[in-house]
């Protein structure tokens, strides 16, 4: 069996670009009929799969895919939206966005904005996990493809692409023990959220490995932000038993959580460490760099991506989970050998 | 002649939500026909202006906003849509989010997106000024409102929410000579593009009124972008003639920029000082605040959106050109006194 012919072959051939003959090849109406017959010619020629060119060609296809995420103005939803953009570019698609500020009437309107909006496929990061899916069900029924990334919503026939968020939260708080750090505070999101819980349950468990009691007092439930975060680290140090370590599920609270040390005179690394999630590009660029967990989003949004493609290419349902891998990245906010 | 009345005196009589009120003058399917009965009495009894009423009910509106932009991972853009939503949701509107990454194509596919997806208008920044305005043509010719936002197309017929770049330009130079520069460097975009021609012409003009004489060789045209502004910093470093200021018109090279000059040991502002342009909330928390130009995002977001809601409201065509003050915020990386 020889190598399978794809549209960067006939790319190739032809001297045209690949987005020209996937777009040829769905009928998509930019393209010149010519151009057309010219690209299905070769198609055949080479052997390019043939169902699912007869497949695409009697498709009513919109090539509007709908993406929908809690806010846009964050470095990781806005890497996965390109890593999206980057895989669905060539196959001619293009990428609508709907924000949903994570409230839940909100996310139901957006799922009707874009069903209404013929799109061929909808990729999300759910507001919260425990609500009815009925609004789910609706994309579903309509036989357009679902796809969860970062935020997934338990149901049955939706693949999904997350990473392990237990993984990473046991790795940040394995880490902060690693420096030395006896009293570790944890920073979290609604519990509704599987990642906010998940990273959670990570911090709970490194900290029961290693003979730590949990306090739950150093455990506080904020949104993700800088102000939010300084704010909870005030009323941190004002406890009896001060933390002396954070990890927090948040880069921008960790942010705040650092400027409110700084502004009581507290070291950070030397008296205090802290680890943030998601390695936003600031964590980096900050003199006093944060240590983080990269999610690899744009890797994140790829794949949400690919599953798509796939199942827009398959007749039977397929039902993916794929669970990425997190690292964490050491910057200086905990390494105290370095300090 | 009395007090106009709106639809929240109607919510407040009511005593339900405004947003309920608008979809049911709207004839929203979302709201019950009792609700809608209920809604369009009061609304008569009050005198609510009947016209707009009348018009409204009559029309098959999607009820959908496409918003497009440059890219969605900078604050200012971010901001603009937060504006853009805030304003339309209280109306019934959804708003849809597509970007360009400053592709010319990317720009025309985006439009074609959002005229399939049947958008009651389009909100916009462009991707360069000086380009055939075929497609801006086609969406003014299905009668949909256009409106431009931060970066115009010229053309006739048009609304448009602007700043005053030149006068950006003009006050961050005019600082930079203030605190003692004699040579300063400027980074500039793509003079295709109004908004990074204006702040330049601000910068020479500035130049100009304060007999420093204009030298080519510190004019860096580059992307906004981190690494570029610390690779153009190099340069210019090298140079017989070091300047001693920079006036960025991106925030994000003035990171760059930054970044390099204390690699090399030069000390800002002491030895140099910089301004960047766009107030991203980066330039306030880094631990060497940045001097950047405000632009009032939140505010041109939702003077877009008003306009946009004029013109629905009105069976002429409205040109407006509204433009914002700019607004020169003063922090450490520019201001030597403090330092």
């Amino acid at each position: 069996m020889g190598k399978k012919t794809t549209i960067y072959d006939i790319a190739k051939k032809l001297n045209i670009t690949a987005a020209t003959v996937s777009r040829a090849l769905n009928n998509n109406p930019k393209i010149s009929a010519a151009t057309k017959e010219l690209v299905l010619e070769t198609a055949a020629k080479m052997n390019y799969e043939q169902n699912k060119l007869a497949q695409a060609l009697k498709s009513g296809k919109s090539y509007n895919v709908g993406v929908i995420v809690p806010r846009i103005d964050s470095n990781f939803f806005a890497s996965i939206i390109r890593g999206i953009e980057d895989e669905l570019s060539p196959f001619g698609y293009q990428v609508i966005i709907c924000q949903t500020h994570e409230e839940n009437a909100k996310e139901i309107e957006n799922i009707d904005t874009l069903l209404n909006a013929q799109v061929d496929g909808v990729l999300m990061s759910i507001t919260k996990s425990n609500i009815e899916s009925n609004h789910f069900n609706r994309v579903i029924k309509k036989n357009i493809p679902l796809i969860f990334f970062d935020r997934r919503h338990n149901m049955e026939g939706v693949s999904s692409v997350t990473i392990d968020d237990f993984e990473g939260g046991y790795q940040a708080t394995k880490h902060l023990i690693n420096q030395g750090c006896k009293h570790i505070a944890h920073y979290t999101g609604s519990h509704n959220i599987d990642i906010f819980k998940d990273r959670y349950l990570g911090y709970k468990q490194a900290l029961e490995d290693n003979g730590i009691e949990l306090n739950e007092d150093y455990i506080i439930q904020i949104k993700s932000d800088i102000t939010k975060g300084a704010k909870a680290m005030k009323s941190l140090l004002k406890m009896k038993t001060p933390p002396d370590g954070l990890f927090s599920s948040s880069d921008f609270s960790a942010l705040g959580a650092i400027q409110e040390l700084k502004s009581q005179g507290i070291k950070v690394p030397k008296d205090f460490c802290v680890v943030g999630f998601s390695n936003e590009p600031f964590t980096k660029f900050m003199e006093l760099s944060i240590t983080s967990i990269d999610q690899s989003p744009l890797e994140m949004g790829k794949m949400a991506a690919q599953v798509f493609l796939e199942q827009m290419n398959n007749k039977f349902k397929i039902e993916k989970r794929i669970i990425l891998k997190p690292k964490l990245i050491i910057r200086k906010s905990s390494l105290k050998s370095d300090a």
